[in-house]
Formats: C-alpha cells, sequence, structure tokens
C-alpha cells in the first residue's frame, strides 16, 4: 500500500457523471439536422441569437417542474463579486432576460431562434444528460393565437426538413385555458384548490404512460405503481374525475367536433370559453395552411409540464413503434412542445408582454432519425490515407493529398511512426478510409502507385486464403501516378453506387 | 424610501458583467466563417470532436498563462457529490483528457478539430469577454514535425477560405527547443534559474509592443512604462543581452538562411541544435506545399504564452494596418497561435503522448474580417413582411408568405397588434424587409396587392415632400395578386444588383 501512495497521482481521465463527448460523425449529423431546421426558421422570418451559458441567477428565475426544490435542477456557482450565476437550464429564460433588456431596440413582435447546449443539475440516468442541446423558436410581442398556430406550422416544417416522414408525426394543441376551464366547472378554482389542481393537471400529463384507470386513481385517493410506491391523488369525487376525464377525451374526428364538444364542457367558465375560441381560431388556420388532421390535431389530453403556460400548449409527437430499453413495442412519443407564456418577461418590466414558442430536443430527434434510419444521407467516411512507408518522402505524399483535395476529395497522410505497411493500413481502416494511396520504394522508382479500394478489400477479405491471392486481388491495383486522382476518383464513384 | 422598498423586487434584465449576447446576423456571419474552416479540416481528416462544457478540475489542470493564481481564470465550482467541477477554459485540455480516456479506440494518431465556447474567469474590459469562442485542430499522437507543418499550412488555407487575402497575413514559426538552447548558451539552464527564464522568455514575447529598448531593459535591470510602473527585469548582463536580441533578430531572407544563422547562434546546446533541425524539416515541407516566406516564416521572436509547449510553436498574424481604440495605426496582430504539447496526456497515462495543435481566436478574426469589408457575402437582408391590415385575412397573409418561401424568399406576416399601416411599414423597416406586401379591403376586393420596396423607397424618401407624391412614387406598384411572386422576385433581383 505504501508503495502505491509513493506514485505520482495522475488525475482521472474521465467527465463529471452525467456529461458524454460527442465524436465525428455524430457531431456532423446533428450539425446537418440543426441547419436544416433552422433554415426553416429563417424563412419564417425568425432570427438568431445567441445568449451565453452563463446568467444571473435571479435573472433566470426557477420555472422546472421541479417545484419542491428552489434551486434543484440549476447549476448555480458564486461569481468573484459574490453574486450568484447559473448555468442557463432553457433558452427560454435567456429570451425573456433579452426581450426585456433590449425592448426598445428589438423589432416587435421579436421572432427568434437559439440552439445550444442547456444544463440541467439532475440526476443522470442511461440516456439522460445533465447537459444536453436544445433548438427552440418563439415570437414574442403578440398575443394573438395565430402566432401560436404559425409555430405549430412551422414545427412541422422543421420535422420535415429534418427528415421526419409526414405521416409518422403529429402536432398535437390544447389551452391551458380550456384546462382551467374546466377545473373551475370542477370547483377546483382559487388558491387554495392550488396543490389539487397541480396534482390533477400532472395526473392528466401521464395518460399516455399510465391509461385511463391510472389517471383515474390518480385523480381520486391515490395509485400504487408496480414497485409497490403509493402516489397520493387529489381526491376528487367521482363527479369531478368524470368531468376531467370527459375532457381528456374529448378530441373528436377534427378541430371543429372536438371544439364544439370542449365547449360543451367549460359550459360558463369565461377562461374556458376563451381558451375553446383560441382553439378554434388555430385550427381554422392551419386547416387553411394545409396543416390538416391528421397533421396537426386539437388534443384535450396535452398538459405540458412547465406551470408558466397561460394559453395555448403544443407538442409533437412521433408516431412509429421503437422497441424500448425493456424490449417492449411503444410509439417514440414527444420530441417537442412549447405553448405561450405571457408573463415571463413582466418579471422583469412590470408589463405583461405576451409570447409563445417551443423547444425541440435535439437528442431524441436525433435518436428518433437514427430509429427511421433517415439520420444521414450518405454513410460515414473517412479520408482517402496516403501511406508514409518512407520518411524522407512525406512532401511528396502531401502533395498527392493536396491533389485529390483539390478535387474536393478529403485526404490525409499517415502521420504516426515507423514505415510498417501492415500498421498504416490499419490504421486507414479505423479511419473507415475508402481507399488508401500506397508508395513504397519500389513504386517510387518505377513512377507507379498502388491504390487499394478498401471497401471492396474488406468485402473480399472473407474470400481470400493466400498472401499471394491478396496481392493480385482486384480491390489493389497498380497505376501510373499521374492516374491516382482519376483512380480514386473512379473508386469513390463506384462506392457510391448502391 | 419605504414606498419603493413596497414595490415587489423585479431582478434587473442584465448579464452578468462580461458576457453578451450575439444577435442575428452576427451569428450568422460567425457560423459562415467557421463552417469554412471546418470544411478546410475536414478536408485534411480532421474530425470533429465535441466535449462538454463542464469537466472535473482534476482532468482540467491548470495551464493559463497566470501562474500567480492555481485557479485563477477558471470557472470552477463543486458538484452535488462535493467534487469540483469547471467550465472549460480551453479546447486543448478536454482534448488531452479525450485522448487519453478513448486512447484503445481512437485512431493514432488522432486529428480531430472543435469548435465552440470557453470560459476565462478573469477581469472583463473593453472587447474582452468571460466567454468566447474558439476553434482548435490538433494532431495528437505523433512525434514528427511534419505535423506541425500540416497544421501551420492547413493554417493558411483556413485563414483564406474564412476570407483572409493571403498577403494580409504571415504564419510566424518557432522552436520552443532553440529558444532553450539560446537560454542554455546564456548560461540559464538548470531549476535555479527557472524564474530569470520566464522573465526572459516573457520579455522577448513582447517584442512587438515595446521594441528592441523595452525588451533590453527587461531582461537586464528592469523598465519602466509610460504609467510610471517598474517590472523587475531578469538582471541578465551585457553578454547574456546581446546574445538573446540576437537570436531573436535571427530572422533572414528564408529559412535555410534563418535556421543557419540560429546554428551558429545554439552554438553546442544538444536541444537547440535539435530545434533548429525541426525548424528545417518544417520549413523545407512548408516550401515543397507552396507556402512560402512571406506567407509562411521561420521567426525566432515568436514565444507564446503556454507553459506546456515542448517544440515548435506557431502563430498566424494579420499584417494590415487598423486604427486602434487610442486612434493609432497599428497591425491588426494575431489571430491565431498554436505549438507542440508533447506532456500533456501523460498526465493521465504516465506515457508521453506527443501532439501539436493550433487555435483560432474566432472573435478576433471576425472582427478582422469586418475590418476587411469581408465579413459577409451579402448585406445581411431581413424577410419580405406581408401587412395585417384585416385581422380576419390571417390565413391569406400566411399563404402569400408561403408562396414566398416555398421559392426561397424569407418571408413572414406581420403579427403585432392593431391594424395601422404606418406602424406595420416601421415594423418592416426595423426588420431590414426588402419589400412589403399591403393588402387592405380596398385591394381585397379588387384581388390586387400594393408592392412597396423598401429599399427604393429609403433612397427616394428624402426626395418626396407631400403624401400624394408618396403613393405615385415608383417604390409602390399596385399589382394584381397572382403577380405577387413575381414582382417580389424582380424587386429582390434588382436589389442585389449592385
Amino acid at each position: 500500500m505504501a508503495k502505491k501512495a509513493d506514485k505520482p497521482k495522475r488525475p482521472k481521465a474521465e467527465l463529471p457523471r452525467g456529461f458524454h463527448d460527442t465524436f465525428g460523425e455524430e457531431v456532423l449529423e446533428r450539425d446537418r439536422m440543426l441547419s436544416r431546421i433552422a433554415e426553416v426558421y429563417r424563412m419564417h422570418g425568425f432570427d438568431p441569437l445567441e445568449t451565453p451559458a452563463i446568467e444571473t441567477v435571479e435573472s433566470l428565475g426557477k420555472f422546472l417542474p421541479d417545484v419542491d426544490r428552489p434551486m434543484g435542477g440549476v447549476f448555480g456557482f458564486q461569481d468573484d463579486d459574490e453574486s450568484w450565476v447559473a448555468l442557463r437550464y432553457d433558452m427560454t429564460a435567456p429570451l425573456a432576460r433579452v426581450a426585456a433588456q433590449y425592448r426598445q431596440d428589438l423589432p416587435s413582435p421579436y421572432r427568434r431562434y437559439a440552439m445550444g447546449p442547456v444544463w440541467r443539475n439532475e440526476k443522470p440516468g442511461p440516456g439522460r444528460f445533465r447537459q444536453f442541446f436544445q433548438c427552440d423558436a418563439d415570437t414574442v410581442g403578440t398575443s394573438t393565437v395565430v402566432a401560436d398556430a404559425e409555430i405549430c406550422g412551422m414545427l412541422a416544417d422543421a420535422l420535415q426538413a429534418a427528415g421526419i416522414a409526414r405521416d409518422d408525426f403529429v402536432i398535437r394543441i390544447n389551452n391551458r385555458k380550456v384546462l382551467n376551464g374546466i377545473l373551475e366547472e370542477a370547483g377546483l378554482q382559487g388558491d387554495d384548490e392550488d396543490v389539487r389542481r397541480g396534482i390533477a393537471l400532472r395526473a392528466i400529463d401521464k395518460l399516455d404512460r399510465l391509461g385511463e384507470g391510472g389517471v383515474r386513481a390518480l385523480l381520486g385517493e391515490g395509485r400504487k405503481d408496480e414497485s409497490g410506491d403509493f402516489t397520493t391523488g387529489a381526491k376528487l369525487a367521482e363527479g369531478q374525475i368524470d368531468l376531467l376525464m370527459g375532457f381528456v377525451s374529448a378530441g373528436r374526428e377534427d378541430g371543429t367536433a372536438t371544439c364544439a364538444r370542449l365547449r360543451e364542457l367549460v359550459g360558463a367558465s369565461e377562461q374556458g370559453i376563451e381558451g375553446v375560441q383560441e382553439l378554434e381560431t388555430i385550427a381554422e388556420f392551419l386547416d387553411s395552411q394545409g396543416y390538416r388532421a391528421p397533421l396537426a390535431v386539437i388534443d384535450p389530453s396535452v398538459v405540458r409540464g412547465l406551470a408558466y403556460y397561460t394559453g395555448p400548449v403544443y407538442e409533437a409527437e412521433l408516431t412509429f413503434d421503437i422497441i424500448d430499453d425493456k424490449g417492449e413495442k411503444r410509439q417514440f412519443g414527444s420530441v417537442a412542445g412549447g405553448g405561450r407564456y405571457d408573463d415571463l418577461v413582466m418579471r422583469f418590466t412590470g408589463q405583461r408582454t405576451p409570447a409563445t414558442g417551443v423547444s425541440i430536443g435535439v437528442d431524441r430527434l436525433l435518436a428518433a432519425l437514427r430509429a427511421r434510419g433517415n439520420a444521414t444521407e450518405k454513410k460515414a467516411q473517412g479520408p482517402v490515407v496516403i501511406l508514409a512507408l518512407e520518411r524522407d518522402q512525406m512532401s511528396v505524399y502531401q502533395t498527392i493529398a493536396n491533389e485529390l483535395r483539390n478535387d474536393g476529395i478529403r485526404a490525409e497522410v499517415y502521420m504516426g511512426g515507423g514505415t510498417n505497411l501492415g500498421k498504416q493500413l490499419k490504421y486507414a481502416d479505423k479511419r473507415h478510409a475508402p481507399a488508401a494511396v500506397i508508395i513504397g520504394s519500389q513504386e517510387r522508382e518505377s513512377g507507379m502507385a498502388q491504390i487499394k479500394d478498401l471497401v471492396l478489400g474488406t468485402q473480399l477479405a472473407s474470400e481470400i486464403e493466400s498472401n499471394e491471392e491478396w496481392k493480385s486481388q482486384p480491390a489493389q491495383q497498380e497505376i501510373q501516378r499521374s492516374q491516382i486522382l482519376a483512380i480514386i476518383r473512379a473508386i469513390l464513384d463506384r462506392q457510391s453506387t448502391p
């Protein structure tokens, strides 16, 4: 033990838990997807905005669903001047700060999009990281729900631009005002009923997962899950529960029919009636723009977790099946969500500044594209590798690489130590190189080069037995030095033909 | 005072000091520049790598130039489990961690590029922020200085791809081994002379700013600056100072001549001789690839601030003049720098893993492009704005916007409150809209639309006096509804013709 302690202490090469690195093609894939989405946003008149990672704790506020811990979920720390700062946990809070700070200079309404990492100081789990990407679009400064509808339509366009087929997703839209109206009708109005309203909303939000029985239990006395844990319910009476469940299942064949049913349910609640009217406007607008059911639907079961929503709420759900971690078939589920938050900017200015917007969960959307095999247009491909078999010929190799690059072909010279052919070919394989250029002393003297088609080579490898045979097989050919570009181009063309 | 205290306390809409927001065209401009640089890197066989913002304090280490404060310059804070974590302050430390952590899986050599924000907990100043962008390219796992030379050449390509003209910059290359050799020759070897070596290096690094006289003073007793502050010097003897100044001014007409002069100066120092040999290899390689002086030069006055460099160091300097904050003409200066750091990965693994790489200061490079008027290909342009003069016609307006978008024209419907024509035109101006589509009740009834060319309109505005005249002027025309796309297209084409 003493011996071990004598060794110099080395840091462990690892990340804090809940963080991860992203390599090569995965980065490119995400960037390609984001730039397609950004182009849709931009075409709709949205401008990019980039805020820093760090904000004051005051301006971030605390709007995460975890209501029990005031700073829970946020990475906060003290700045040099003792003031508290924190890493942004979403793109909406910084936008509210920007809308207040620059309100004299920004156009109103202000349409902006933002893409970048956000940080959540939460317990990490499989596929659940403490830093992840979001991609938001918001319109600040307008109270018309046509702006909400526009964002729903734009979200449909963005998902398709990202590579999700039109019949693989649905935009589901609801309105908090309708929800509040129903709760009012159920007798759950007023500050006294805050807690029960919260429990009821969270219960409805779980319909997908728990089914009608589970939600009814949570609206009533409570529910015991498979592990035996008991969740206390909202303790509503049977009539109240019926009213809420009637609401949840108020969806009809089209927006008009659903809104008509909702109008019955909200009864005399002013807020409820206003909410239904807004949904009617949204449905009409989306219909007129070609986003008809089943692409976009009014769906009373949509709740969305955040407390600050004041009007329409919406989400994009992928409807195709995947096999989950437990080997069970289930729908992919939500990849984007948003809604109207008319009171967030007011925190700073004291003046109501209506706003609405959506956030796409970039990692979930990428996972969905991968699940559908649509992640990337062409297979990941490494550079052509020019082997370095004679250390004093590096400029010659580099000149060949340059010639290929000038023709738009990714290329690199092997820069590792040694001149071992096998090791360098192994490196080329690890790089997923489509081809290798081999010039040893023999080739140099005769003005020739060996070109190895590494894709074909791999295909043939299993069929070939002797080394002699390997040398003569068609994946490798000896050519004139001047032909390198033409032959490599031909190999790449052949490889890209299915 | 009591009254004031009664008001609800509102958070201030502001960022912590030293942080800033980036809007619209500025974000796009940077992204365009970065994607051009990334394409150069990628063509050379470099793959993207994205590490998270947060690392453990141990794996970040501490390699900033500020040697006096161990954690100075870093945003560090305690994680939930009491362990210390910090925001990355550069891209090199995370790369060293990745190279160690994934050493079994990564190809060797591993070429990677990384772009993203880094954080420095330093005193902010004008143009000096605590979060800024870096764009790095590194080769890990090779000891040949051809890899250093390749990065220098690639840096020259990247700067040109970003928009810097070939005769507006120079890549200056030196070698720490030569520097160490000279210091050895000057009798400054050994741990005892650590402090004086540090002072001497920092003095040489300031040649640009202080001139030969200033550097000589700092190598000797010390130097009093304009403000009267005195900096203690390295207290070298006259002969030592002559030797070092001879080194600094050893630059000759080409690499071969400079290396010959350096060979004389390093005398018998083994390290010095090795360093000169490496510089010769680099100069030869760059010459063979067309990066000849004055594009790339061996320059003995290059030092680079970081302590961890072990071999070649290099930087890109922009050679054109700008007028600085004090109204004085000066060269733009350095926009990128790097070098070889063979010992960084060893911190984790105990095994030497040679590496070399460069970091581009993205904000400085953007500032340079702006100074040269090369920042962006086309002038920033807002979307076409379709005015919303009748609230019940929103779908009609949106349909027109869609028609324009489908033809690749950015377009948006005005979504603010009210139906005031002047207010909406003002909004369109604020959006830098090239044109506005105006359909009031009259136009709606007659199946017409007014198209206003806002660029021409602004040009004409000063020349026009009466309202009547304004209406009849050529910047606005009444057209058939079906002609909107064609007319807008014609206006955009006209505007984009110089």
